[in-house]
């Protein structure tokens, strides 16, 4: 244990599935002290070999150290797991990186409340590979005291950003950034069926791919922002109209090359509603107003 | 006209639409002789007292330079353009920029070839003010020996990305590239949507949806697109199973907030046909099989 700086503050991670491990092992790798407990003990073997300490019980992790993370299969899996050694719990601070809905974490932070110990709810914006990378994002809402207090050992896992004190809305920001990324990959893919049916490999394409996203689309989304926020959506650079036009050619070059439609058909509904609409001349962030609440 | 630079390669444009306009603007500002021609000579006025020269013919304005440079409203309008200049063609060097599809693009390289001129194809992927900007792609395809012999000339509107020598290719990659940004944008916009629902602004949310995109989306696509090359989709990092039930959440989530649920779930519909097709052990590139030909 000679590499475990102990100054560093001490940790318990309970949950050692892949994503747990890699919290655990990201700690480890920072020097801090770490205490792990898992249902089935044996998993824990690499990361006591590494320096982590096994706890027999939860009991026993949650008492190791002021911060508490847990990585487990589902918010019921937290409550079973929590609720014997919420008496334990108190003046410390859990920190739940596990999977769920912004009510599960709101729940979640009120019991925390009733029970006298900090809550933060994060959601981890990698892959277990990605753990320990200050390029992968950590998102934590909840108490702002408890991520102000541990985030020099919460940046051992990746760069923490600050969502506020609404629980819930680390895991609101998780479905919908993967909705963007599930929107954006198929939207990519689509593009190498299209060009693939040219004979453009994949691998040509999608340099140009990703710098076309790098460096325009998001300057679309950084410019469009405000017009979403203000509800007015004056089409100064390109236009619904410019939009529709163009989309036709991308629906006509997928029907030519007998590529699924789906995708880009949704598209060009969307765009030709809000055309038909009268909002010809507004910006293409005028379609919020579609997905919004009716 | 003292800020013309003389050992610069003249230049013709003919089209002065908004984004003609700025194309011509551009090459002034490099310091390129520049004559313009459209068809309602007073377009030209402004380009004129910037140090153009007003040609009072199509036969005048490609006879004034080695490079012309085409952008009116489409195909049609190019051919109907050229076809009476086109024995002062020979020898001289065609860059179309205007829109339309692959197709339009090979029968324009087809007839130049017959007429014994270079034609390249290209695309601008840049709004008419971004035209100057060395951050802007202009995407050609048709005659790699014309490319690069105009590249410095052509470099004065954008960066030149040297797509080969398949003239269609240019305006493949430019509907492709588009699809690609209205299916990000979407994305992003029902992100703001669902977000939105719990108030969290889209001023708020963005600079994190930028970051996930240009940090984390972007290397799941340089990672995906040799799978998509070798129609092998190993599920290394995460598989098609865990994204079905993390799109749940998403489409839960939006029913929740009363949001327009089609676009999440198309992306749930596509998860879930690959993983009932036996692929849930693969990666998110295997649903580019979903969109090509059956």
């Amino acid at each position: 244990m000679g590499y475990i700086a102990m100054n560093r503050e001490h940790v318990t991670v309970l949950g050692l599935g892949r994503m747990g491990t890699a919290l655990a092992d990201a700690f480890l790798s920072a020097g801090h002290p770490t205490t792990v407990w898992n249902r089935t003990a044996g998993r824990a073997d690499p990361l006591v070999a590494r320096g982590a300490v096994r706890a027999a019980t939860p009991g026993d992790a949650v008492s190791a150290a002021g911060l508490v993370v847990v990585c487990v299969l589902d918010y019921d899996a937290v409550r079973a797991l929590l609720a014997p050694v919420a008496g334990s719990l108190a003046g410390r601070t859990v920190v739940n990186l596990t999977s769920g809905s912004p009510e599960q974490a709101r729940a979640a932070a009120a019991w925390a409340a009733g029970h006298g110990f900090d809550y933060l709810d994060g959601a981890v914006m990698s892959t277990p590979p990605g753990v320990g990378s200050p390029a992968s994002m950590f998102l934590y809402s909840g108490s702002p005291a408890a991520l102000a207090a541990h985030r020099d050992t919460l940046a051992a896992l990746g760069d923490p950003v600050d969502l506020g004190e609404d629980a819930g809305v680390a895991s609101l920001y998780d479905v919908a950034l993967l909705g963007v990324m599930w929107a954006t990959l198929s939207g990519w893919l689509h593009a190498t069926a299209l060009t693939g049916a040219d004979g453009v490999s994949a691998t040509a394409f999608t340099p140009v791919a990703v710098r076309w996203l790098s460096a325009a689309v998001t300057g679309f989304m950084e410019a469009y922002a405000g017009q979403v926020d203000a509800g007015h959506y004056p089409g100064d650079d390109a236009t619904l109209d410019v939009h529709r036009a163009a989309v036709g050619h991308l629906v006509h070059a997928g029907r030519d090359r007998g590529i699924d439609g789906t995708l880009p058909e949704l598209s060009q509904a969307l765009i030709g509603r809000a055309v038909d609409s009268g909002y010809g001349g507004d910006s293409y962030a005028r379609l919020v107003e579609l997905f919004r609440k009716g």
